[in-house]
């Protein structure tokens, strides 16, 4: 199925040309956003929590202490949504009304489940961390038997899916059309900087080329 | 007030040293993010849609389409949750358990308010255009009497609130310290790209200093 399904809930109902329900937008947009945010209610208040997710297939993956609110929370198995958004730039418009932000947004809506099993749970763990960096898993020690103890991963399909995007110029109104300001896009790009060794780390150690050539996919 | 008084919802359990509740350290991050996400609820379901959000004094601003879902159930006076979350880094550990993000995160809860005031409507949407561009706002077209009632302006207080910031190199453990992997930092930062004029702009209209030059605060 190349399309997920939309319901009453994943709908979008302003501005729809700027929604799609198509799994390879959604997948790509999950895949290059470092994070998401979380959102769940207790006790009728809501909380968005900003946390590390990985795509694996039709599913996303979420980790945390065992001891934290929100996983203690998520894993009763209550309604949670999961949103994922990548900034790309400014929009200049010529009225204050038509200025916008270019942006790729993924809302995920469902129950997660918390993962039991102990190869899922460790394959989880190795998408997060190469969700974030990329060939980094090969390098470094891998989880022992207390620290998965201490480690929840929840799993959460992808079924209630809808990805939002804004790309372009402004949308200025004709009547502005004759307006003497700048108007354009301002883009914006999330860029690594020169990578700070550890102060306890060895200095003939070498920095990997998947460090010093970092990009998103 | 210099600080924030910490409520059962919003003292950190989890890494308390990395909580604060300084008024200064808050604004700092809500004014630095681009957008926020929001968090509410209806019939049981989170929702977390990515907005654009501006503070002024102790009071966060949102506004949106009159029509749009987000608006309209927030607006009814519902308990919300406002995230930002600004990434400065990956965090590159010796052990998988140990890989971390740098960033800085605002959670702000309460109930939002609709705002009828007309002058104070305006200064909210003055604030928001100037939030994700400073100084534009005497360069455009103001909101006119129909554009002013197509949008809806909500004002949050805030006072149940906390920011959690990371920072620093990776905190492996002794066991680990002979790895002999590269740990350290990758910093990253949202660096603006050229400005990419809007196609039906006359070519000699010169591009703003405020975008040229254009920084966070």
């Amino acid at each position: 199925m190349p399309r997920f399904t939309p319901t009453e809930r994943t709908t979008l109902h302003r501005r729809p040309q700027r929604g799609s329900y198509d799994r390879a937008v959604v997948a790509a947009i999950l895949d290059e956003a470092f994070f998401c945010h979380v959102g769940f209610t207790v006790d009728g208040q809501p909380y968005v929590i900003p946390t590390i997710h990985a795509r694996v297939g039709d599913h996303v993956y979420l980790h945390g202490s065992a001891a934290s609110r929100m996983l203690r929370s998520v894993r009763e198995g209550i309604p949670v949504c999961v949103t994922v958004t990548i900034l790309d730039g400014i929009v200049l418009a010529r009225s204050a009304f038509k200025h916008s932000l270019n942006y790729r947004s993924v809302v995920i809506l469902g129950t997660a489940t918390e993962v039991r099993d102990r190869a899922e749970k460790n394959d989880a763990l190795k998408a997060i961390v190469e969700h974030v960096a990329p060939q980094r898993w090969d390098d470094v020690r891998w989880p022992n038997e207390q620290e998965l103890k201490a480690t929840s991963v929840l799993r959460l399909p992808l079924e209630e899916v809808s990805a939002k995007i804004r790309t372009g110029p402004p949308l200025d109104l004709e009547e502005d059309s004759q307006a003497t300001c700048w108007a354009g896009e301002l883009p914006l790009r999330l860029v690594p900087q020169p990578p700070i060794a550890d102060p306890k780390l060895d200095a003939t150690t070498p920095l990997p080329s998947y460090i010093r050539e970092y990009r998103r996919p």
